[in-house]
């Protein structure tokens, strides 16, 4: 083959998440898309809050074109990061500087940058726990890289502590987390992060490294019930947070996020300017400009997560009822839940026969359970039971 | 150092012509923004055209925000690349398919992942001609590759074939072009063209291997005098085309273009694949998807180019008058000078002290030359007439 083998993989193996759309719109064609209840994707279902297409207007009408679409600074704009900077510091009481901040489309491109700026050996490793985001492997492993993962704790979904210490070693270059998660719903506990640092901050002096957290969390505001989701450079100095605007602004399509490198990480000057210099090597040039202006007026807004909460309510008691074991989701908008035989792959191929169309988590890392994506219609959960309801009959 | 060295160095180095700008921006508040001539940046100063802004507007009053922001498929919409195709094909009398092209974050990304997937060995070559944009060399190493560097052809800025000839090679992947040409100016004839083609056929036969052209052309438009790009495709199978509307659209700092990879392409759908796999290793989702939808509205618009030529006829004139040796450019917004002594470093430095911003054409692989940007205002063209002349006067 003319190209990369590997590349090759990568394009053309489609993720089991698209495979299974791609059916959905396929078998709604067949039996009428009320029929088909598809959970698949990860996809807001809320608007971006009016701020947002508010200010795209507004810019278009009062910015000077050359300066609302001209280049940024690679960085980004020195308002844009002011802002995130100053919306970060009034949340969270913390004190960040625009200088702290790197703009980046998106949480993808965020992470990608920060496992290319801390790889320098190809033995380095980073280490994330499961259930995990399966693009992760492929980040890491284009950075040059190895993944280890850390197997679930499938009670609370927060971190098996023996398992990750039995894992760091001398070559880990960071610990990825994820919280809220994707898939599990799960939001880490002060407790959970406060033992996390304990445990990095013993072991790199054990190692004479540092041990970075990765933390991404493009789902930090999609939380219910007065959840607090700990910010983790106020337990941990080593700490990049990778963020993206996807989820609170409802914007997936858009690529807009940060890299926040705090001045209390070890080396914070150098490791921003790899990040920097990763952003070159990897062909960004500058976040999108219409974006980050955008963000000047509009952060701090987020969609309405309380349609979020509707469904997650309504799909929790649903299922609970009809004898499902669900893990109840603190954030994010995926449900957890145990499949009804060992094999979930195989649990999900005969929910696919009930028009269920459920996600198998064994590319997330977790042998034995599905996520059910509620970023959907209300009136679909409401039809879906049904067919829970005879899926589970057949165990 | 915690971080890689190498990922440092690009991000901590500042480039020359950043640095020029900064030092301008500096000056300027010292002696008066209209004492310095600031030469330095390839920034359109034409507004986009209003369909832009105006698409822009409608989308977000009448398209359902879920929709306008969400995610599009990574190889970007359906209906955006075909819009791209049917331009294409109108224009130039091609037959693509929307499944022909990927929707990228702009011209950097469009080679950064044509570079990764043509690369399969650590001994495998691109090439490109002098003078060049000194990015392909980080894009290329990123990818794992080797730049190799043809010499100027001073006096046409066409090629010199001789001396691609010498550095084909079993090795080689690609040949980067750039015609409309940043920093010559200079437009490929199609004699150019078609000799390219001719010796990248023979020498592909000779080796057994298949030599792309990777054609990066974000200033395919920006031509004077009716000048005609050819388009490459047409002459050369194995080619990638690498398009960016920064210039076109003057949307530099949007981020989006696409990689054209046509069905006459050897292994066309294999190379698409890895293009569609390189975008995923390197973080990147999907072209950002507002600007996706605008495309489907606005292709084939342009900035008012005239404004790009009148300042071309003012500074050719003037410089040609003054005595500066100039090559006259077809395209682009570059014009290339020869410098008046053969140190162009040295001969920038004099330039400065007359408030003459200049780029030496060192770093572009073409010493003894120097690039003016004339994407400026023309009053500050004429007032730096007297400039051009007290520096002219030190020779």
């Amino acid at each position: 083959m003319i190209v990369s083998e590997k590349m090759y993989e990568l394009g053309s193996k489609r993720s089991a998440i698209r495979e299974l759309f791609e059916y959905g719109k396929k078998r709604a064609a067949e039996i009428g898309t009320e029929n088909v209840y598809d959970f698949s994707l990860g996809n807001p279902t809320v608007p971006a809050p009016e701020c947002v297409n508010e200010t795209i207007r507004e810019l278009t009408k009062e910015l000077d074109s050359v300066h609302l679409h001209g280049y940024t600074s690679a960085q980004g704009d020195l308002e844009t990061r002011q802002a995130v900077a100053d919306y970060l510091n009034k949340t969270y009481q913390t004190a960040f500087k625009a200088d702290n901040f790197y703009m980046t489309m998106g949480a993808a491109a965020s992470l990608s940058l920060c496992f290319k700026a801390l790889t320098t050996d190809s033995e380095d490793e980073f280490i994330t726990i499961a259930p995990f985001f399966p693009e992760y492997q492929v980040f890491v492993q284009a950075a040059g890289a190895k993944l280890t993962i850390v197997p679930p704790d499938t009670k609370n979904f927060q971190i098996d502590f023996d398992a990750l210490e039995a894992r760091l070693n001398i070559h880990t270059k960071g610990v990825i987390i994820n919280s809220p998660n994707n898939p599990s719903g799960a939001v880490y506990s002060e407790q959970t992060i406060q033992k996390l640092a304990e445990l990095l901050t013993k072991k790199s002096k054990e190692f004479g490294t540092h041990i970075f957290i990765i933390t991404d969390e493009p789902y930090r505001e999609i939380v219910y019930d007065g959840v607090e989701v700990p910010y983790v450079t106020k337990y941990y100095n080593d700490t990049l947070v990778c963020y993206s605007y996807s989820k609170s602004l409802s914007l997936p399509g858009e690529r807009i996020g940060f890299v926040l490198v705090p001045d209390e990480a070890y080396e914070s000057r150098e490791v921003y300017a790899a990040i920097c210099g990763a952003g070159r090597a990897l062909g960004y040039v500058c976040a999108p400009s219409l974006f980050q202006k955008m963000l000047v007026k509009c952060i701090g807004n987020t969609g309405d997560v309380n349609l979020y909460k509707k469904n997650r309510d309504l799909l929790y008691q649903g299922l609970t009822e009809l004898g499902y074991e669900c893990f109840k989701p603190d954030g994010a908008f995926y449900m957890f839940v145990k499949a009804l035989e060992d094999d979930a792959d195989a649990f999900c191929e005969k929910a696919k026969e009930e028009d269920l169309l459920l996600v198998s988590a064994t590319d997330f890392g977790c042998p034995g359970f599905v996520r059910i994506s509620y970023c959907v219609d209300e009136a679909m959960i409401q039809r879906s039971f049904k067919a829970f309801e005879k899926l589970k009959a057949r165990y």
